[in-house]
């Protein structure tokens, strides 16, 4: 792939339908003063709106529209930008995910299926439904145009002055820090964070690749992807990116951290990167400058309801 | 008073005490694009740590140190900032102020008192303490140390490039608003926005003078000051400021609002502004470009706890 041609060609595509999400210096994280970005400020609330508006502006979506099986951000990322662009959207969600998650969706004024049960007997309507009205389906994180979207952030920080040499990612299925890592090539240091409890990532490292991993802890709703990502395996095993894990407890005491000094209120998945940070499972050099990207704030239960 | 000098001495003195506070352009909010300047993102959660911070670095603090009576922003401000600068606090909170605005203080550091009661108790418990130990006392909002301290939020911004012709200001005791109208002079209109059941500057602005007001509603523990300080209405009188009221309905409104498009949880006093836009409280010209302070975000309860 010629990657920075295609984040190029995606940051052109979302320009006006995204958030350039805010970025601050601050002394009150950290011993030392950090960068941070809050992409939980993006439409929807996680940075999966750039790629769901790249995906869906970059090919020709059928009459059918768009569906998704998502109880997270992932749909409502899908949703919104298909409302936006004029295409009908079609979202089955788990019934588990829960009314926060659902409420995010339904926003979005997407048709929404509440699906008895979980992600799975979500999955299978949604398959269904394709089968039957040719709609199209987005990859959450395993597809170039998925990870070129997400590959703006990286792009878009730049413009903004980034100057730090490490830059904290949490990890789920992937797409973030893989457009992370398409777009940086190597000219910062890049450390992904993933919950100990959610370790894809890390498994394949160990293992030489994509390998099927358990799920479970306060992130696994949004990091929670049982396998990851090809492209991005593929991007950190060249790049030799160094993989770090955080407890639960890691997790919460950041989310608190950023509420009091911030009050920003992000979710446990929002807080991964930091958590790397105060925790002490990444110790930077004495005069390494570090980022840290928060990349969600759908927190359940949603505080206004 | 000289008050852009004021400011500028003010903004030398509270570097690299205060955040400099990021700024949105957003089209989420309202019916047109709107810059939004994250103030609640402040030290303590409110533009009150710049007062603080100036008033408690441009004067000699006693031995004795800082005394203030507190349920809120300003109690935790003066403690965040006399800490921060080596003095002795001591903060009398009434017990009524609750958990959420308790706890904000007590991470300051600072010796807390909770007095069973009301307000009234606090401040007669505060001015002993000032009698017997000689403490000093920072005021809230009427005193110049307090408004230019504030009036470096609107230096900030425009250095942060703001272009909008009007900008849309929270008032309480009017420390804040004091501040952007004695660093604009006029260079910008500005709108004043109150609560209508905390109208304490309106009901200057009508009788000619300040005078008491009756103040209850959703955003009356951060700005219902019962009378407005003469320095804000002798600004606001020259400058012909146009005050407005909102419900706490379009206040609560505002805040849903702010957290459904972009995960900003604040307070019901840092939504007032947006609520006068969005409820139509002040209607803009049709070419009037419009910017929004956000305040505060100590909301209540404390969303973790």
């Amino acid at each position: 792939m010629e990657w920075r041609r295609e984040i190029e060609a995606a940051a052109s595509r979302i320009a006006g339908h995204v958030v350039r999400t805010p970025v601050i210096e601050t002394g009150a994280l950290w011993s030392r003063p950090i960068a941070v970005k809050l992409e939980q400020m993006q439409h929807t609330g996680s940075f999966k709106a750039r790629g769901a508006f790249n995906t869906l502006s970059a090919v020709e979506v059928p009459k059918a529209g768009v569906v998704a099986a998502s109880g997270g951000n992932h749909g409502a990322a899908v949703a919104y930008a298909a409302q936006r662009l004029g295409h009908a959207a079609r979202i089955f969600v788990p019934e588990m995910a829960g009314p926060s998650k659902i409420g995010l969706i339904e926003r979005t004024g997407a048709d929404l299926t509440v699906v008895p049960g979980e992600y799975a007997d979500a999955l299978a309507r949604a398959e269904a439904y394709r089968t039957q009205t040719g709609a199209m389906s987005v990859h959450a994180y395993d597809a170039p145009l998925t990870v070129a979207g997400q590959g703006t952030l990286m792009r878009e920080w730049e413009a903004q002055g980034l100057s730090a040499d490490t830059v904290l990612i949490a990890v789920g299925g992937g797409g973030l820090i893989a457009g992370a890592m398409a777009w940086l090539q190597g000219a910062k240091r890049i450390i992904a964070v993933e919950p100990a409890s959610c370790n894809a990532l890390g498994a394949a490292l160990r293992e030489g690749g994509p390998t099927d991993v358990p799920v479970s802890g306060v992130a696994a709703n949004a990091l929670g992807a049982r396998r990851i990502g090809e492209i991005c395996y593929g991007l950190a095993e060249a790049q030799g990116i160094l993989s770090v894990t955080v407890s639960d407890e890691a997790i919460t005491e950041a989310q608190t951290a950023l509420w009091q000094a911030h009050r920003l209120l992000v979710e446990p998945a929002g807080a991964c990167a930091l958590a790397a940070l105060r925790s002490g499972a990444f110790v930077p050099a004495e005069n390494e400058r570090v980022a840290v990207l928060l990349c969600g704030g759908n927190i359940s239960p949603d505080p206004l309801g």
